[in-house]
Parts: C-alpha cells; sequence; structure tokens
C-alpha cells in the first residue's frame, strides 16, 4: 500500500483473497480510517480475480491509520497507516453545495458550467480522446453529464466494448455481477476528466436503455449503488446524478429513490454532490439529500427564465442540465440556434444558475456531441469560455429582484456588483437611474460605478468608464445579446 | 337628405335648429329607421354651430323610413324616406365575430392582422397622408389600433391640431362640451381607412394623458360616449376598444367599464365589435359584451404561445394587439427583432389568433410608426403581406391540440388542411407520421396531402409535392421560422 498520499488524492488498499461465495460482490469489506478524532468509513470492493480493494481520499494532512473489517477472514482485522503530504498542484477538493453556489473544499468557487455527451465512455478509444481533447480546450465546460450504462436512442444504436455486468447482448446479462473491467474503464474517463479540471455529474440510472440496465430488480439497483459508491467516492470529481428524466423510469417510485440515496450517503464518505433530474415535473428538490437543482427546463418556449424562481423555492444552488441543445436534429430540443442556446444560458446565469450546454448537428457518421462526445461543431462553446471569464471576474452573483425592472434580469452581488442582461431586447440606449420615470428604470444603488457593456454573443467587453448611478444613461449598439455590468468603485 | 344610399354606406339627416339650451350636446334626438318589419334606432348629435346629425347605415337595400323624435321642437316628428341601392363595388359590410374567427357582413371571412399607430390623427397632414400611404401599401395590415384622445408618452410630446373637447391646453379643456370638428376629423381618418380596406380599432380611453381626458367624471364620460357612437356607427370599419391597457385607468372600476359598453350597445344599432384591452390581468372577456378578445400578452418571454388557451378559455376569437414591436427603443416591448416579433406573429396565428404589428426604431424626428405612423422602415410588414396571403389560400385555423407535438404546434382546418409551425427550432428534417417512435411524431389523419415548405422569414413556398401520410417525412433546410403545410387532396 502507498505509505504517503496528497491530499484529495485516491490512496489505494488492494489483496487478494480466497473467493468461495457464490457471489464474491456480496462479500462485504470496509475500512475506518482515523486521523485524530476524525474517522472515516470506507467501503471496498470485489476487482474480480480475487482482489479486494478499498480506496480512500483523506482530506487532512499527517498521519493516517486504518482497519479493515470485513467477512473476509483473511483481510478482517487488518491495519496499516499512511501519511497525508500536501495536494497535488491545482487540486481544490471536492465540489461542494455552499449557499446557493458551489465551491471546491479548498474554498474556491466553482462555476459548473457544463456540457453533456451522455454516452462517450462507450465510445471507442480514438472518440473519446477527442472528446477529452474538446473538453480541455472548452475551459467554458467544468462539468460533463454522463452515462454509467450505455444509451440507446435516436442517433446512438452503436453497442459498447465493455458493460457495467457480466455478460453480452448477445446472450445475457448476470445483473447480480458487475463487470470489474468496465468500472476500471469508467474510472479511467473520470480521471481523464480529472486531470482537465472537469466534473463528472455521473447518471446513475436512465431509461435509454436495451439491455435491461433500466428494468433491474431492487436487490441488483442496490448492489449495483454499493459497488459505484464503492469505486468511485475517492474520485474528488464525481457527482452523483441519480437519473436522467427520472420520471421515465416509470417502475421505480419516489420511494426507490430515496432508498437509492440513503445508500449513497451512507456509503460515499465523502459526500459528493447528488441531484436527480427530470423529465416533466421535478422530483422535490427539497429534500435533504439533494444537494442542489439538477434541472430540465418545463416549458419549450420560456426556460432559463423561471431561474431565480426555483432556486427562491428550494433554496438550493441550481445547475440547468437541459435547456436545449445547439444543433438541427428533428427533436424540438435538439435544434436551437447557438444564439437561442447562449441566451437561455445567460439567463440562467444573471438569474443565479449554472447553464449546461448541449450540441445535436446532424452528422453524416451519427457522432453528435450531445451523445458520443468527439468533436465540437458549434458556436455555443466559446460563448461558455467567454461567460466563464465573466463568472470567475464577477464572483458568484444572485438574481436580484429589486434591482431587476420588468423587461430585464439584473443579477450580482448586492454593493458590489450587477449585471443586467438584455437578452432578445436590443435598445439602442438604456438608462440605469431612477429619476426618469419612463427610461427603463432600475434601482442600483447610489454610489459610482465602472459600466462595461458585454457582447455576450461577440465575446468582447466595452468599458464606457466610471459614471455616477445619477448618470447612469448607457448607449448601446441596438443589437441582441448585450449585458451590462456595474462594478462599484 | 339623400333620397338614395348604398347598402353599408352612410346616409346623413342633417338640420339647423334654434338651441337654446345651456348644453345643446345634451340634447336628445334619434330617429327609427324602418323596412318592412326591421327597424333600427339611430340616436343623432349636435354638430355645432346650430346643426343636428343624424346617421345611419342601412344594411339592406330597398326603401327605408324614418321618423324623429327629439327634445328638439323643430326637429321632433319630422320623417322621410330613402332608397338602400346595391353596395359600393369592395363593400362587404361590419365586421363580426363569427365563430372563434371574423367575417364581415357578406360573409367573407376578416383575417384581421394588424398594427399600431396610436396617435396618427393627431398628426400633420403630410404625416396622416404618409400613413395612409403605408397602410395602402401594405395588405397585411387590415386593422390598425388608434386613439380618439391624443397621446402623451415617450416619443409622442407633440400637441395635436384639435382636441376632442372645447378648449386648449393652454387655458383649459370643457369636458362637458365635445369639440365637432375634432370628430369630423377623426371621421375623416376614419373614411381614409376606409378607403384602403382598413379596420380602425378606435380606442375609447387611455392613460397616456396629461390633458386630463382619462380623468373626466362619469357624466363626462357618458356623454362622449353618447357622442362618439352617434357619430361613428354608420361607419363600417369602426370596432370599439373600450381602452388600451383599461388597468392604467385605476380610477375606473368594473362596473365603470360595464356601464360604458352598456351605453355603446344601447347606442351603437349597428352592434359594431367591441373590446377591452389589458396591461396586467386581462378583463373578464367572458361578458356577453365583449365580441373577442384584445390582448397584450402578459409574460416577457411566453408571449402568443398562451393564444389557443386563451381562445379556448374564452370562446372567443382573438386578436393579439400587443405582443412586443419591432424595433429598438429602451423599453423592453419596443425592441424586438422583426424576427422575433414574425415568430409570435406565427404563433399566433396557427394557434387560431391574429396578431397585431408595432414598430418602434429610434428617430432622429421621433416619429415613430407605432405612435404617429409615417414610413414603415422594418422587416415585419413584408412579412405581414405574405401571412396574409396564407391566410386568403388558408382560410380560417384552429389551434388542433391533438394533431400538435410537443414542440411544434399544428393549426388548421379539420380534415383539410394542417400548418405546423417550427419557430425558432430548425431541424435539417422531421417526420410528420405516426410509425416512427422518435421521428417527432404527429397525427396527421389517413390520406394524401399536397406538402409545402413555407418559409415566414424569406417568404418562399417549397412545394414537396403529394405524398401519403405514411411518407411523411420532409426534408428542412435547417434555418429557423418555417412551417409545413399539408392540404388535403
Amino acid at each position: 500500500m502507498n505509505s504517503n498520499v496528497p491530499r484529495w488524492s485516491v490512496w489505494e488498499f488492494s489483496k487478494s483473497a480466497a473467493v468461495d461465495a457464490a457471489n464474491p460482490f456480496d462479500l462485504e469489506i470496509k475500512a475506518v480510517f482515523q486521523k485524530d478524532n476524525r474517522r472515516l468509513t470506507s467501503f471496498g470492493f470485489y476487482d474480480g480475480e480475487g482482489v479486494f480493494k478499498i480506496r480512500f481520499m483523506p482530506d487532512c494532512e499527517g498521519e493516517w491509520t486504518y482497519q479493515i473489517y470485513s467477512e473476509i477472514p483473511e483481510l478482517d482485522g487488518l491495519t496499516g497507516s499512511f501519511t497525508c503530504t500536501p495536494p497535488k498542484a491545482g487540486e481544490r477538493g471536492v465540489a461542494r453545495a455552499q449557499g446557493l453556489h458551489f465551491a471546491y473544499d479548498d474554498g474556491t468557487p466553482l462555476y459548473p458550467l457544463g456540457t453533456t455527451c451522455y454516452a462517450w465512455v462507450h465510445q471507442p478509444r480514438e472518440l473519446r480522446r477527442q472528446t477529452i481533447e474538446s473538453l480541455r480546450k472548452t475551459p467554458g465546460f467544468k462539468k460533463i453529464r454522463m452515462c454509467v450504462f450505455p444509451k440507446h436512442y435516436d442517433f446512438n444504436t452503436n453497442e459498447p466494448e465493455l458493460y457495467a455486468f457480466e455478460g453480452n447482448p448477445q446472450s445475457s446479462f448476470d445483473y447480480t455481477r458487475p463487470n470489474p473491467r468496465f468500472f476500471a474503464h469508467l474510472e479511467a474517463c473520470i480521471s481523464d476528466l480529472k486531470d482537465i479540471g472537469v466534473e463528472a455529474d455521473l447518471i446513475l440510472f436512465h431509461a435509454y436503455d436495451h439491455w435491461g440496465f433500466a428494468n433491474m430488480d431492487e436487490e441488483c439497483n442496490h448492489r449495483y449503488l454499493k459497488y459505484i459508491t464503492a469505486r468511485l467516492s475517492s474520485y474528488t470529481n464525481v457527482w452523483w446524478s441519480l437519473a436522467n428524466e427520472y420520471d421515465l423510469l416509470r417502475h421505480l417510485t419516489e420511494q426507490d429513490w430515496d432508498g437509492f440515496a440513503k445508500i449513497i450517503e451512507e456509503r460515499d464518505y465523502a459526500s459528493h454532490l447528488m441531484s436527480i433530474h427530470n423529465c416533466f415535473g421535478f422530483y422535490n428538490h427539497n429534500k435533504p439529500w439533494i444537494t442542489h437543482c439538477s434541472i430540465q427546463r418545463q416549458d419549450v418556449y420560456k426556460t432559463t427564465e423561471y431561474t431565480n424562481e426555483w432556486i427562491k423555492a428550494y433554496q438550493k444552488p441550481a445547475t440547468l442540465d437541459e435547456i436545449g441543445y445547439e444543433g438541427d436534429i428533428n427533436w424540438g430540443w435538439g435544434n436551437l440556434t447557438a444564439e437561442e442556446l447562449m441566451r437561455r444560458s445567460w439567463e440562467a446565469y444573471v438569474r443565479g444558475g449554472y447553464p449546461g450546454h448541449g450540441e445535436t448537428y446532424v452528422s453524416p457518421d451519427d457522432i453528435l456531441w450531445w451523445s458520443k462526445g468527439g468533436i465540437l461543431k458549434g458556436e455555443s462553446p466559446a460563448r461558455y469560455n467567454f461567460l466563464m471569464e465573466i463568472c470567475k471576474e464577477t464572483g458568484p452573483i444572485d438574481y436580484l429582484p429589486e434591482r431587476s425592472p420588468w423587461d430585464m434580469p439584473v443579477g450580482g452581488i448586492e454593493g458590489k456588483v450587477y449585471i443586467a442582461y438584455l437578452g432578445f431586447s436590443r435598445p439602442r440606449f438604456r438608462a440605469f437611474h431612477s429619476s426618469h420615470p419612463y427610461l427603463g428604470r432600475s434601482n442600483l444603488p447610489e454610489g459610482n460605478y465602472k459600466v462595461e457593456i458585454i457582447d455576450t454573443w461577440n465575446m468582447a467587453m466595452t468599458n464606457c468608464g466610471i459614471m455616477a448611478r445619477e448618470d447612469l444613461y448607457v448607449e448601446l449598439p441596438g443589437r441582441q445579446y448585450m449585458a451590462v455590468r456595474f462594478t462599484v468603485v
């Protein structure tokens, strides 16, 4: 075993043992890790070929000891220790909900603007390499929605090399036996994401299935959840997304989902972010196990304009995980212009949420980013990079209803900075002070502001200089997709 | 008096009488017109300089007699007759609600796509001439929203030449005495509209006022309504719009508005269309006196997409009389692109409603079409002409929910014609048959269809030939604002 491990990296115990159980995946093994008064229990897992492993991600530096508890006699009672050293360069720990926003363990804010490649891990090596390369070149994507199970749907009918369970579609699957080779592959993919600073928003169940993974019985579902949490809880960049469109898995009840969440809460000693994503109505995001709202828009026309209402209702941060995609396929969710996707993304942003991208251009090779990854073809990713820069410069912002006139949402940090987003409005001028009765009132507080026009489409900033609140009259270019940022000086 | 008058033209009785009343505008005069068993009562009015008039628009041909009843002794008991001859060429009578649509008295459907020039009648002669000329060149506008009273608002602060009441803003107004010269001017404007086939959607009250016309007492309001109905009920192309944004006239109650409507119903023997337009919530359009819903959209983002719900709720035809304007002024309602205005207009159309245009481009001379008329500068009017052609070709259509997939509204005439509107969706293909589970199902009935792609923005039609329902797979250009029309063959 490693005797040194950097903070927030993965320490691993690995040992062969004679296996005579009917199903070695049912054998329980766990370790209690201790440093001073801090004690954490990490569950282990069977990795095939007689090998059992326990992983641990230490979250503070110093000497840790552990003791193993197992029904496998050879492993039970083993003890050991290791030293947690300072984190690797750039390592920030696990992402957490912090108030209505997100931050890593080290306190650095995380702006989880994201994208979606549901089945990228199920594609051939070269395509996966392209996906990682595309993400590496797109710092505006800090999170990717991706499925554990393969996907069977329009433009996505190829079989993967590896499945999460033993067996194959030609014969059958044994849903009682996870496939360690698949999970090792999944871990490699998650590590690749980690290396480029991307969070893996891991979808544990979905309905786009023809292998039976969507219809396993409760025992298999629970075994699967115990297995995946044992393997992945020590990866900093994992988020648990219980489902994509949970309500399409019609045989699963609220009790089932709550039960799944309970297993994850018990087994994930690192308490990763956890959410559940809807097709129609939202799951009850008030439940304590839900760390943030993972939202699919509910209306075809009015989408992220509801973001502030959702955040207010649930008092949790929100990722807008399906707001339509840039593309030109048949479905209404997959044929938006980049302009419309970015408009929705900015509406989400100024209303305090974190929007998600997707790309669905018809392609002769049927490789659409949203499903398989590969090369990004659209115009949105560059604009996500630009939005990420704005996020980082500005800090986490909330929707400010009392600063927002009826026709223009304003988000910001009270007393520090305000961003007004004009969306499809394209005025040639706008007054932001309250003294003129007609000129588009807003109620910024008294003070002096650095005023910047943000052309969110052309990704350009225009510095308008310093203005007193009473002089906040801004000439604009008469184009859509402009924002104005007011920074208190 | 004229001894002949064409059907649906204005016959007028005019006679001087000695006036010794304190207010001759309070003297009652009316005539009962009779042809066979048909009897209609038209109220007369004082036209100034000792002259009283009674107007009448006969709605059937043949010999009409009349008898005058008045508290003016010289006029009381006068009788006479005239002959109603066939209508002038192109004359179709008064526009009526017909089911959920509109038609003239002669049965011809009217598609009241419209525009808005609130204060055009209050502008100088040359500007008015331009307005009429602009309308004449835009057959897509069959209705214009316009105010009786002048307007005081952004970009509209010039005083008119004539006011609806005696007096002037330098001294004061006598709200008890209508100004016959102004009303004669208004009638000339309405006649000019009539000559080019445009309906005058006449706004009787509005809040954009600094003359006191918005705050007259009940007696003055009632006198004004009696006066204007006496003068204008004989004009075929008048629609009564009780208010623009009735709810901004905060001192007026529902009882007041219902009282106004009662006066109009009693006095307007020709029963012109009557509506009341909102700013915030709708007036109760279920009231029997309301012939159609005159609607301002209630949400900034989702606007005419509600049209079918409104029509269903009120079971009356709907004109969408404020859905945002093409322009670039400061206000969110006045800085849409032409594309967005047309998108909203088509959403209204396929959902069974009749959208209204407006134009608000910043102009150095402060002449914005929406308020003053003049020259049309935008890109929407040509597209309204195109939409009008589609209306005429297709006939009045209703929203067909059972034909509409979740992401694409379909309107039409069941068994005859269906129009699917794709709006901001821009697919490269779409299947319209129901046999493929994923390809954008719709449920057109069995049969063969002439299929046409309508490029609503580029105003072009592509004939795709005849297809059987099972073959309804349509290749599309991957651009926004397309519709597809299916005509049963």
